[in-house]
């Protein structure tokens, strides 16, 4: 009959089998005392070859717990699908709360109030015990629902006063080596292909590109947001590489958006790097595939979403956790930078 | 305090809110009768004032559901980074699901053995109320398991024999008009790049191609399993595209092992198409961006993920269920093929 819940094995049955009370069945499989160890053993052994699974039910009931943690994916539908992020993302997840026989729910909201309504929900009609907060904006109202609701939350690359705990990974440092490797190949006419300034990592990243570029006396005026896709990074260079005055190195806070930036380099004819240098961040392998190999810092979000999970599981369980770092993104590639072409031709 | 419950509104501060019993609070809420429809509507404009939202896990016992779907990705770790499919079809599932409540448990499993412990699991613990079965391999052990239990399933691209609700996309039908345009160009030197062959759609794929080709009189013996990867592609063109006698036409299974295939014809120095015709299948945006844009079929797992939806939740609910087909994948670009270069340079 379909729809009807499958035919499983209780504990009744469990008990029935190894010839013991119910009480001391259920004490066994849930580690209370009141059975001895040879006793206990018994009782297990005799459950797993019934393949008697607890029921999540019971234990949800017994501990009001939904034994689930949430993930909102807020995306623009199409951009979704071409974004490697999350495959990346979710096995770090899977890779810490299976384990612990949690849950991942999985929600796709298409705005900014949808994904604020969608934590609401989550939250209050305790479908998870605890959610992440990803891609963080600047004064995200995720954060003030959150503290204003009690509920469990751990967020992923916020900025440095969130008051929810934290894991990092420096994308300052790995920005600020990219720019100074093209500065160091004497490079004097630099452009920013940005995402979009309300997201913390857009701004971190940005800083960093700026701060570089003051601190050698240079200009850091050229910024087109790219919205983090690689038609984006497709359009700025047909927005600023038409001009005789044309960057020669060009810094995209993101993989996509560079591969993009690429591909209309070389459709107004200009070669990458004999013209113009570029950069990107995130370590795709789209971008370690593609030619030229895309310079670019290596991100690792298996091993946040790991991290992240690991403490969202505590704060769950009543522990206190503190923020923690992963180490910083590593510059990997090598071949989409190259001398800047004034100093070869003397322009 | 971490870990607490969050302060929610109860049905109880409903009640007193509208000044009327709980009993008929609930009986508004839930729309059972009991109260005259002008109390109903006070009482409902109270509960959304006041944003109650029912308790999960109270309609979850009143009902006997866990009001969530499941789906189990099997994927070797790095791979899935680089699969564009799931974004897609975790986004159409969420289309369907999102609006009736229902929640997506997505996990991650990295082996048969695994996925079918996963599959267990989510059934019997209840975790979940019906299952997607993806990517069916010949003679699915995913399949029996759930008979067994008898827990709601729905398949996707099975085969036909499946007794389970099974939602289609043709893919026989757009692999043999890729192979017969090559045919019809003039090309007799054919290559295939298969998906493994315990899938079922690479079978599928497979077959399409060899029945065009032996209607045609062509041999269809060159097959090379390139796992579904970009890399496994790569690694197909060094090793079928070296001697004099390589093939002047490669029909892929999938677009990454295109798009590898491709990259590793041009490392080989040859030219797409002017040396070798490539085609791909699945349609992903890396395919539209690259140069030459893929020739390929574009599926549609949005909407096969939809419709999959739709028809889970309809079993779950005791319906019974047709199988179902959507409009077949449509053939595009076209720049990676061209006619064969035996008949141009006369080899």
């Amino acid at each position: 009959m379909p729809g009807a819940a499958p035919k499983r094995t209780t504990i009744v049955d469990v008990a029935k089998a190894a010839k013991v009370a119910v009480s001391s069945a259920s004490a066994a499989i849930n580690g209370r005392p009141g059975v001895s160890q040879a006793t206990r053993s018994r009782i297990l052994a005799v459950a797993d070859e019934l393949g008697f699974v607890p029921s999540l039910r019971g234990r949800s009931l017994s501990s009001n717990r939904a034994f689930a943690v949430g993930l909102v994916i807020q995306r623009d539908i199409n951009v979704l699908e071409e974004d490697p992020f999350f495959g990346s993302f979710i096995t770090g997840i899977e890779e810490v709360i299976a384990s612990r026989d949690y849950a991942l729910v999985l929600q796709v909201s298409h705005g900014e109030q949808e994904t604020l309504e969608r934590y609401r929900k989550l939250a209050l009609n305790r479908r998870v015990d605890g959610v992440f907060l990803n891609e963080l904006r600047v004064d995200d109202p995720r954060v003030r629902l959150l503290r204003k609701l009690d509920f469990p939350a751990v967020a992923i690359n916020a900025a440095d006063d969130l008051p929810v705990p934290t894991v990092r990974q420096d994308a300052e440092g790995p920005m600020r080596n990219l720019t100074a490797m093209l500065v160091n190949l004497g490079h004097t006419r630099f452009a920013h292909i940005s995402g979009p300034s309300e997201f913390v990592h857009s701004q971190l990243r940005y800083k960093a590109w700026r701060g570089v570029l003051t601190e050698a006396g240079l200009d850091a005026t050229c910024v087109v947001d790219g919205e983090f896709t690689y038609r984006g990074g497709e359009e700025a260079a047909h927005r600023i590489m038409r001009g005789p005055d044309r960057p020669t190195a060009v810094v995209c806070a993101s993989d996509l958006m560079a591969l993009g930036f690429i591909r209309g380099c070389l459709d107004l004819g200009l070669g990458v790097p004999d013209d113009v240098s570029v950069t990107g961040y995130d370590g795709i392998s789209m971008g370690v595939h593609s030619r030229p190999q895309l310079t670019t810092a290596r991100t690792n979000p298996r091993q946040l979403a790991s991290v992240a999970s690991e403490m969202l599981l505590d704060v769950i369980g009543g522990v206190q956790v503190a923020n923690r770092t992963i180490p910083p993104a590593e510059i990997v590639g090598g071949q989409s930078i190259g001398p800047c072409p004034c100093s070869v031709v003397g322009v």
